[in-house]
């Protein structure tokens, strides 16, 4: 897979209608940088050995743990560390970049009908 | 080493005061987060394992390369592929998010009084 030289993720973000559906900007070493836009809750799953980086562009999510909550507003940080169970929940639509090895499934170790391919994240 | 739940890239430009001195805010997997401010001209570098991905959060910055400069504006995304020569000029003060990974040295092969140490950085 090759990426364009330059990115320009609020551009990219025009292109995206689905919410949950990441788009993939950029590799650097054996991380992808995405975008995705949510709303609404997504499914509780983890990621047993990889960690995975919120950057929120616009708007706010709350990031469920099973014994805590972290608020993220517009450009805050947060890694959600690898084997925990986590739900990302978005009152009203959050833009946000994604940081995560290649190999990460999205949905983790959960498949739902929210799960999108590596194939159509590439798209 | 462990970070902030929450980093917040925007406020930590206000506690850079030294431009070429990289910060890091957040460890994902192998990677490191880091935000700096650039002014002028760094120097000609390269790092032989490890991509580096630029986005520009202010300003602007030109990335030189042997036979090419790539020109890149605020909201922009480039990755500096490993092993490839390069040298970022800031005409006037830009300021960036770096990706890379934690054993990166930001000068690379190359130690001059712009080197900071990982220390420093983590500082």
């Amino acid at each position: 897979m090759s990426f364009p030289d330059v990115a320009t993720p609020q551009q990219e973000f025009d292109q995206i209608t689905q919410h949950w559906s990441p788009r993939v900007l950029a590799q650097v070493n054996d991380q992808y940088v995405k975008i995705a836009k949510l709303k609404g809750e997504f499914v509780w799953h983890k990621h047993d050995n990889e960690d995975e980086l919120f950057y929120i562009m616009k708007g706010s999510l709350t990031m469920q743990y099973e014994n805590r909550t972290v608020s993220l507003k517009e450009g805050d940080m947060h890694v959600v560390p690898k084997g925990v169970l986590h739900n990302p929940v978005a009152a009203e639509e959050c833009w946000i970049m994604l940081i995560e090895p290649v190999s990460t499934a999205h949905t983790g170790d959960v498949v739902s009908d929210r799960t999108r391919s590596i194939e159509d994240q590439l798209a």
